[in-house]
């Protein structure tokens, strides 16, 4: 009986392929198996960044998620179908693992936050030996092309998503020092309006696909700005003490 | 006139060399002069992570604090010192790049993550071109050693200093999903008391030197645990939903 596989969680970064650990493109290059997650239709960010550093002959496993992540969250078809798709992925993934194959799940980012590696993890870690490599969060990559430092000194981060309803934003954003807002999408105005309210708008950033092409950084938009996509993410950027 | 030098702010990631970026890799194997931060009478995490990726004959600026960072930031002595520290560390970069030769400087983890650079940017970037390159975060590097998905779905993730009083600390951790609490030392038994009273001591992970040599990973120690150091963290993971 052979060995089995053994499963990769593993972080390539916020889009630059540069970005990638070096741990990322040592098991990329000798992985036999490559599974990423992608909307229908598309091929993914994270497949993007992987481009060039695959090995010759790798089998990839695309695990095209059934329907948008927009949907709303609570919503139990939604629920069921994700569940189901997430079943599916990770048996297909089990089967290379049985077979001895060891298999390089990559996630944009780092795998642990907010990852679509974790549903992977929670299935087969229990099974299969599971490492798990840290990335450069997509976080990271924004505010380090925005040129602007996050946190100081004692300073306060929150990171929320921006799909919150106003108040819970407004008592999050309210006493944080600084503040990273996720999935902007069609959330821009009302997230804007509370950033308005806490006077905090001055010191808002926008940006979106940052260290990627087509990158776009700018100062907080006017509230009937539009098309800001779900990836989009607003900075406000910490003041702590200048030294 | 030679032109200038350039100057780079590099995340080296939190710990484990191979956890550094392809970039960083590539600008400090041709970087004419290294600089980072460290202790009075240590070389600094930093410079031990890049052992073994400088350039033959590279020139090292070690820029040692002029004192302990645990003393009170309050204090205005210490605030006199270190910004006197912080303009002398810049005019000694700036000799190397008024000399045509480009300098990078080293930070743990992500450079505008509570980073050490931070005070040389605000100095050096509006006089020089700059670059920075964002890193693994110390946190992601923890979490993912622990095996603990850190934010799942809508998930709020604060990060808060463990120097904030009781009240603080317990405002920001009463809303948030998920929290990484930093600088433990000796406010250790302070911030495990506020989780017992907010129900979250069962959930909180500890974390000594993620990825390095002598990490140590443990459920909440006790009330009484003492050596806590300044770098340790706590993760209280996310409990979202799973899927």
């Amino acid at each position: 009986m052979s060995a089995r596989g053994r499963l990769y969680g593993v972080g390539v970064g916020p889009g630059d392929p540069e970005l990638m650990t070096l741990k990322a493109a040592r098991l990329l290059a000798a992985a036999p198996v490559v599974a990423y997650f992608c909307k229908q239709g598309q091929r993914g960010h994270a497949r993007t960044i992987v481009e060039g550093f695959l090995a010759e002959g790798v089998v990839e496993e695309k695990l095209a998620y059934p329907m948008t992540i927009e949907v709303p969250a609570a919503d139990a078809a939604y629920h069921a179908a994700l569940t189901g798709f997430y079943d599916g992925s990770a048996q297909r993934l089990a089967g290379h693992l049985d077979a001895g194959r060891d298999v390089v799940v990559v996630s944009e980012g780092d795998p642990f936050f907010y990852g679509s590696f974790m549903p992977i993890f929670h299935r087969l870690a229990p099974r299969y030996e599971t490492e798990v490599v840290a990335g450069v969060s997509g976080m990271a990559g924004c505010w380090t092309r925005a040129r602007t430092p996050i946190t100081y000194g004692d300073d306060v981060l929150t990171v929320l998503p921006a799909t919150l309803d106003r108040e819970a934003l407004r008592h999050h954003l309210e006493r944080a020092d600084a503040a990273v807002i996720m999935k902007l999408g069609r959330n821009f105005a009302k997230v804007r309006a509370v950033l308005e309210e806490l006077g905090l708008a001055s010191r808002a950033v926008y940006v979106e696909r940052g260290t990627m092409a087509g990158e776009r950084i700018l100062p907080l938009p006017p509230a009937d700005f539009e098309g800001a996509p779900y990836f989009a993410i607003l900075l406000v950027p910490g003041q702590g003490r200048l030294l």
